[in-house]
């Protein structure tokens, strides 16, 4: 696997990076002349289809050292104009050394950033159009559109209606994970607050587990809970390290006898550290009895769900507020992407909206249509459901499945690989498409020394610039995690990672490592 | 100004819309093939050129119902792929017409949302690498480029170096003003309340005008600030709308008598109304005696600052805390994009946070390296510094700056129209590229009856589906706002918009309405 030609960084680093070839200076400057613009965005759908083409023979993991293109750039920006050409020929010999290749079918760590041709695409006319969408008469078609790919979706994930505009709820497309939690949680706290008084905000608390998403605490941090009010449950390996009705009982209880007002419970389908998935249907119960918010962070895991089989883990969603599911993660949608449904988003509005006179018109007066910009952090919106558009109906709700099935395929083979070599152990239970293992106790190691070797083993195999791969310790246990589903990966890249591993693994125990 | 061939609905809905005609249900499905994207992207670049190219003959502000698009598609996913050439038909037939064309030279409309030739490919990349670069490691040169840009802009407005990396502070990329100020706003409350404890948070107050943006009041809900401590300090023509330091020092001082905590001041470079600009040296000053985090919003004017003939609107920039400017509205760089500077980034880092294990690595642990994840709401983050590497690069500091002074040009030619005719008024003083100016007081009307023909000057005038302006009321007086920016604009745009309005306005005043 050797590096293209044209990867002359840092072993050969361009000439003239910043020549003083400059295309002529105009005095009438035109940004956007659509000939001019075919012509360069050309030029760059072929380096696009290039990269992905030979994304392969790049180092996964960036080479670079910290100030490494701080160093290559000037300090001061130009005054005059440089050459497209100049441009583009730095991304290749510049930027690209120092990109970490998510796109990389040899790409292995955190969750995968999917791809697709009709998302790029659907991104490209999102961009294109450049609306502000903030309201229905700013640009009806990008809240019609959204409010349409949100029914499809909660249709695909065979949600009850009172998630859909077509019940008596609805969905909205969020940036990110954080975003749709502080969002829910503000409604939440607000739901709350109007009945006990504002100034009680610092009696509120909050619930999660010790698997929850650290951008759920992040989450809570922005809307002014207390710290000290935002539980983490601890889980238990025996538990497959998701949260226990029982104990988030007490913990309430507890709460309770000290004054404090539950608000808000995140349940996760398919943590990070291990995809865990929380019983939906037990913790709502509990969190019933005390009118807690229920949202369930459904980010990587929810999408396995538009497969029959793999429903099961949102069980009980009919009894929860609302729920999150990043399409970036999984659903070939390019970041950024996470899908929000609630059942009563009025109380987002209502803990939201805004209404200056320089955005009212008749439209968003009338309460006729829905105003986006009173379900999210910003006012500004783009119209990014396009992308999901474009997705759904290129490939169809079938092959978005199947892509669902091949990925945990491939990682049903990896677990086998695992499995088949003694020195190994799945160290959970696999549910989706990541792999959680590790080197098991052998030359009479210790818990600290089986830490030790595995953090060397991870280093080693990334080290080899061929994949990469991440870790995360989990009740004490230090494990590497193989998660599949970078849109280009094949099983014989799969396979190759395995045998790098495991070579790699024997080489350390035949150095009693 | 005729609609293009091609536009053909409402009036010729298209036929066989959902037809069956589909591509081959594929067993291996791929959903990024190269050479497939090559042909797509190919198709889609000629379909934005051509789109760009005829803007102007499309309505510019939509003429669609509520409900159009929902009635159009199908309620339910299709099952089996569409081809792509159906789906983008489809664009053009279903889409476009729901579309409120921002980017028609002929919208005046809000704020202008800019684009160019050189952002848009920077945005193709961005999409292209898809990375999630929540910290260095998952890029090095995402975050990197970030750095180098953000120092760049800063240069081009001759921000102080306690705003640069290359000096004692930094700046970050966010979606937009709201979460800028979010963002900083939890830093200064968190500030505090680490000083007076958390649960004092309901004794914060924080100070805006009544001309800051609306985003301000629901940052502020957001953060879980007592809504009645939010305070909207009035504003008056006399002083052109902009806040006067002897009335926010008053109101803080009756604040304290109340035993309440001063937080946070936003001050705004160019309101969203009528670009009133705010005294950034007298009000920091003020600010100063109480230890207020001082926040400039500058997301429209800011941009006019980069020419040495504007720059003194942020004189005393020096003072505040930290500045958001947003390159979407008047820099080019399409959504979203707002830049944010701070003195001291530490703490919003100590205030957003999170470590998590399956996010550790060795430059993460060494603090030797920037983790934007730390500066914003969200954890994943896009690789959005290529647009602004781009625009710098590819036009020069130098037209950049003319782009704003020819837009600047164009509103000056507008206000000496308006001053030209004596039915006219300009209502306050223009300072960018916005025109806020009304009907005089004629044909004997009262306060109500000017209120009245100027909305019905402006409803007609939007309703000849030729130019899109917008309104807004300030200090009880209704006016019309004409922004100019869109990229497209040209003089004779203006001139045009002008003429329609005029005649207008002249068949009403025959009509003795």
């Amino acid at each position: 696997m050797e590096p293209s030609t044209s990867y002359c960084f840092p072993c050969n680093p361009p000439i003239n990076i910043f020549s003083s070839e400059t295309s002529s200076y105009s005095k009438d400057f035109n940004p956007m002349n659509p000939e001019d613009f075919r012509h360069k965005a050309h030029k760059a759908v072929d380096f696009i289809a290039d990269y992905y083409k030979n994304v392969e023979t790049y180092p996964v993991l960036s080479q670079v050292h910290p100030g490494y293109l701080t160093n290559l750039l000037p300090e001061t920006p130009p005054d005059t104009p440089e050459s497209f050409d100049t441009i583009l020929r730095d991304v290749q010999n510049v930027i690209i050394p120092g990109v970490t290749h998510w796109q990389s079918p040899n790409f292995f760590a955190y969750f995968p950033a999917t791809i697709s041709s009709a998302a790029f695409v659907g991104e490209m006319l999102c961009t294109c159009f450049n609306v502000v969408a903030f309201d229905w008469l700013a640009s009806p078609a990008a809240t019609e559109l959204e409010m349409v790919v949100m029914d499809w979706l909660a249709t695909m994930l065979h949600l009850p209606k009172s998630f859909m505009f077509s019940g008596s709820g609805g969905g909205v497309l969020q940036s990110t994970t954080s975003e749709s939690i502080l969002c829910t949680l503000v409604a939440a706290r607000d739901r709350v607050l109007d009945e006990i008084g504002v100034e009680h905000i610092a009696k509120l608390v909050v619930y999660g587990s010790d698997q929850t998403h650290s951008t759920y605490k992040k989450a809570c941090k922005l809307a002014g809970i207390d710290p000290r009010n935002v539980r983490s449950i601890p889980t238990r390996v025996e538990d497959e390290f998701s949260l226990t009705p029982i104990v988030l009982q007490e913990v309430i209880k507890a709460d309770l006898k000290k004054g404090l007002v539950p608000v808000y419970l995140c349940v996760t389908t398919g943590t990070t550290s291990t995809t865990a998935v929380d019983p939906i249907i037990e913790l709502a119960k509990v969190a019933s009895k005390y009118r807690m918010w229920v949202h369930v962070d459904a980010a990587y895991g929810g999408s396995a769900c538009i497969c029959p089989e793999y429903r099961h883990f949102l069980n009980g969603i009919e009894k929860v507020d609302s729920l999150s599911l990043s399409p970036h993660k999984w659903l070939l949608s390019y970041l950024d992407c996470c899908c929000l449904w609630m059942k009563n988003p009025n109380l987002i509005v209502g803990a939201l909206s805004t209404n200056p006179e320089y955005l009212r018109n008749k439209h968003s007066e009338s309460n006729s249509v829905v105003s986006y910009k009173d379900w999210q952090v910003g006012t500004g919106r783009r119209f990014k459901s396009l992308r999901l558009w474009f997705i759904i109906r290129s490939y169809g709700v079938k092959n978005l499945q199947n892509h669902i099935r091949a990925d945990i395929q491939m990682a049903i083979t990896f677990e086998q690989l695992v499995r088949s070599d003694v020195k190994f152990e799945i160290v959970v239970p696999r549910r989706f498409s990541l792999v959680c293992f590790r080197l098991k106790q052998f030359n009479g190691f210790d818990t600290k020394g089986i830490e030790f070797v595995n953090k060397k083993l991870l280093e080693r195999v990334n080290s080899m610039d061929r994949v990469y791969l991440t870790h995360t310790v989990v009740g004490g246990i230090y494990m590497l995690r193989f998660a599949i589903g970078a849109t280009l990966t094949e099983e014989r890249h799969v396979i190759s990672a395995w045998e790098l591993i495991k070579e790699i693994a024997n080489t350390m125990v035949n150095e009693h490592l």
